[in-house]
């Protein structure tokens, strides 16, 4: 299963991809978690303490070059043959506790350039990845909607739009929805996120009637504790541990896995 | 004065920008507030009725192209001299109290592309923009550090960073500050935002001890009650009015603007 992240700036996709990492994890799933914004907190917040030892996947297209003879961006593959997860080089992820985490770039020096060429390289693996039953990649998405100008999530078997009670967040659950649309990812569903009360999650439930739900995350002080003493933030609260189970289990009813091999 | 706002996604950058160009449109400047995050929000909180009647800065090349004769991108000048405020055309923007609101660009199609084309004009466009002396441009920045590696904001003459309570915000601060130093932009100052209490203000400083620190904007339940409620956020607290007065005091002592015209 491929999964991917996205939302506004600021309303807990990260926490999201975390969170989802390791309830899958803990299911017996091998993961692969890729932090796909440039201004990446996953690692720190996974808790992985030295991530600056994962070799990006923007450098992966040497390794595609010297392998297969075939500069990227010409039209022959792009990766060789449909790579399975296995044969993805360890140097390219750091592994802990059934999590395998990649990352989609090194922070540029200013001044120097985009991460177009980053996030076409990831469409490409993503597209290409072979993913076994017991394997899912959960991908964690730089704010905002220029990703889906990219189409860098175009393989992904769920878009998961983590929304919070706000008109802000729902205003970008809808640009993200038209532009899957535009892009023809179908599976789009919506988490609410910093749920305060009883009437925060009906008025996103009612300002989104078109979005399937799979869940709602409690606002947690403790969440915003941990961030601040700099802990992970994984362990902090066995509410939200709870109601991302039911998350999971909501996604593994909802996800058709056609791409999904044995 | 040329002012971008910078930060990671949520911490208020939408919210300062529109709270700062209705102090300086109060204290009698020509505000131009530009919108450069294609997932935009500053025209719904700013109150403007009809943003989507704005011919977004991106469609100004073909005004360029037909008034020099020269396509942009190519060697020859980019904006014809260097046009003062009052030559640009009324149809890239909306007024209202003071405030002209710019956009950097429409929102795509899926899959169409990314915002680099845009982030070039707006560079070109803040670089050779005369700016007199009681007129101030407010960018508000797209989330993260995307925009510093394409070095859109690199002709201002102060980049804030609105940092919040929490290590991530933070992190973001540092990343900003370095890809800053790279486009060789050292007018750097962080404003703080969502402040509940003394020891949120003091870990704030302590955090970022190299950093200018212009103001602190305290939590304000009042926001939040507005935005859901789909008000603009602008008259919504005064304890809020009164700080941003006073950044906008501490901005004026602290920025020269070397490129300002009489």
């Amino acid at each position: 299963m491929k999964i991917a992240i996205s939302g506004k700036g600021g309303v807990g996709k990260t926490l999201l991809a975390s969170l989802l990492s390791k309830t899958f994890a803990e299911a017996g799933y091998s993961v692969i978690a890729i932090d796909a914004d440039p201004d990446a907190n996953l690692a720190s917040t996974l808790g992985f303490p030295e991530p600056d030892k994962i070799t990006p996947i923007s450098e992966m297209k040497e390794l595609v070059e010297e392998r297969t003879g075939v500069k990227p961006g010409q039209a022959a593959p792009f990766f060789k043959l449909n790579p399975k997860v296995d044969d993805l080089p360890e140097k390219y992820s750091l592994k802990q506790n059934g999590i395998q985490l990649m990352a989609m770039g090194r922070i540029k020096k200013g001044g120097t350039g985009c991460y177009c060429p980053e996030n076409a390289l990831l469409q490409a693996l993503l597209a290409h990845l072979l993913v076994a039953r017991d394997e899912v990649v959960i991908l964690d998405m730089e704010a905002g909607i220029e990703h889906l100008g990219r189409g860098t999530a175009k393989a992904v078997d769920k878009l998961i739009v983590v929304v919070e009670p706000g008109r802000r967040s729902i205003e970008t659950a809808y640009r993200i929805g038209k532009l899957a649309q535009d892009i023809g990812l179908q599976n789009i569903a919506v988490v609410g996120n910093k749920i305060r009360s009883e009437s925060d999650r009906e008025s996103l439930i009612s300002s989104l009637p078109s979005f399937e739900f799979l869940g709602f995350i409690p606002y947690d002080q403790a969440i915003v504790d941990a961030d601040l003493a700099n802990l992970p933030l994984l362990d902090s609260s066995q509410q939200i541990i709870t109601e991302v189970r039911n998350i999971y289990q909501a996604l593994l009813s909802s996800v058709q896995t056609p791409n999904t091999i044995n």
